[in-house]
C-alpha cells in the first residue's frame, strides 16, 4: 500500500483484511446463496456480510494512519475468528475459513491481542510472522 | 428501521450511527475542506471519515441483527467520543459534536458501557434513554 | 444534511438513498434471509445488496458536492428501479418497494433524467417535487 | 477471487477496481493530507475519495454477479479517469495516476466503452489485454 505506513505487520494486516473482505463479500453473494440450504441462513449469512464490513473499516483506520486501529483490529480478530467458525461447517468454504483465519492472524499481530486459548510462554519469539496459513491466489 | 429488531433502543442506535455516518462524511468533505487550516489537519480529518466509517460498520451489525453488535457499538462510542473531541475544538463543528455525542450516548446505551467518568450510582434508573443532546434536524 | 449543500432537491436525495440504502440493507439482511426460499434467491438478494451499496455512493458524491454525481444518480435511479421490480415480486416487501421508488424519483430529478416510459409533454412542470410516493417511517 | 465468476477479464477488473479503492483512500489520507495545500483542496481530496468509493461499488457489483456491472463499471472509467487527470497535476502521485488509470482500462474492457479520443479504427483486435500500464506491487 503506497504512502501509508512503513510497518510491515500494517502493510500486511492492511492486505489480509481487504483480502479478507473479497472473499467473504465474494463468497457471501456467490457460492452461498448458490448453494442455498444451510449456506443461505441468515446467521451464516449476516456473518460473513458483517466481517466484509469490519475487515474494510479495519483496513480504513490502517489506511488513515489512525492510533485506534489497534482496538479496531482486535474487533476483527474476533468476527473473522467466528467467521471462519461458522464457514468450517459448511462445504466448499476452505478459501473462506483461510482468508479469515489470515486476516485474524494478522489483525492480532497488528493489536498485540493473544489467539484464544494461546498462553503467552507457548509462543516462540516472532519477527512479524503472523503465523497464518500459507498464502495463495490473486493478492498472495 | 424496517423488518429488523424490535428492541427501541437498538431502533434508536441504528439512526444515530448513520445519522453521525452523514454528518461527519458531509462536514469533513464541505466545511472542513472548504476551511482547510486546522480544519483539514491529517489527525482531524481522518478521526472524521475513521468514524463515519465505524459509524457505518456499527450501523451493518445491528441491522443484521447480529449478537456481536455490543462489541461494535462499544468501540464506535470511543470512536465517537474521539471525534466529539476533535471537532469541540474547531469552529462551526457543533452539528458534528452534537452527532457524535448523541451516536456515542446511544452506543453505550446499546452496548451497556458506562460513559467515561461515569460511576455507576451517579446514573439514574433509564428507561431506554440515551442521554444525549436534543435532536436536532433531518433525521430528528 | 448539515454544511453540505443549499439545493433542497439534493438535500432530499441524499435522505432518500441513505433511508434506501438502510430499507434495502435491514430488510435483505432480515426478512429476506429469515423467509428464505424466493426472497432469499442469489439474484433478488445481491441485487438488494448492490442497491444498498450504490445509493450509498450517491449520497458519497452528493455529501461531497461532486459535479459528478448526476451521473451517478442516474445510474443509481436505474438500478432502485430494478431492485423496486424484484421486490415487487415478494411477500411484505412493501418498505423496501416504496424506498427504491422514492429514490430512484429523487435520483431522477437530481439527475435531470427521465422516469421509463415518461414522454416529456406529459410531466407536470415541477418545483423540486420528487414525486415518490408519501414519505413515511424514520427519516420522513 | 474465489467462486465469483471465471471470466478473466471481470477478475483482472475487481482486482484493478479494489487497488484503485485502496490507492486512492490511502493517498488522501496519507499522503494528501500530510502534504496540505493544492494536494488537500477540496476538490481534489473528494475526487480521490468519491473514486475510491465508486471502485468499491463497481467490485460489489463484479463479485455479486450483477450483469448491471457494466454500467457501473462504465461510469467508474469516468472517475477514474478524472481522478487521474487531478493526481497528475499533483506531486508524488504516480502511484495513483497508475491505479486510476489501470481501473478505468480494466472497466472500459468490461464495460465495452471507449477510450476518450478513441475511434474504433484505430483499435488493433484485443484479446482481453486492458492496455493498462505495467502492472505493479502488492496486488500485482
Amino acid at each position: 500500500m503506497t504512502g501509508i505506513t512503513h510497518d510491515p505487520a500494517v502493510r500486511q494486516c492492511i492486505d489480509d483484511c481487504l483480502q479478507c473482505r473479497t472473499t467473504c463479500l465474494g463468497m457471501a453473494m456467490g457460492h452461498c446463496l448458490e448453494r442455498q440450504g444451510a449456506h443461505s441462513e441468515r446467521g451464516h449469512l449476516t456473518l460473513m456480510l458483517n466481517c466484509a464490513e469490519l475487515c474494510g473499516t479495519a483496513a480504513h483506520f490502517m489506511l488513515a494512519g489512525s492510533t485506534l486501529h489497534t482496538e479496531v483490529c482486535a474487533l476483527c480478530a474476533t468476527v473473522c475468528g467466528a467467521c471462519a467458525q461458522s464457514c468450517r461447517q459448511l462445504d466448499g468454504m476452505e478459501h473462506c475459513v483461510a482468508a479469515c483465519e489470515r486476516c485474524a492472524a494478522s489483525c492480532r499481530t497488528v493489536s498485540g491481542v493473544q489467539a484464544p486459548g494461546v498462553h503467552a510462554s507457548d509462543q516462540l519469539p516472532t519477527t512479524g510472522v503472523t503465523g497464518g496459513p500459507p498464502r495463495q491466489g490473486a493478492y498472495g
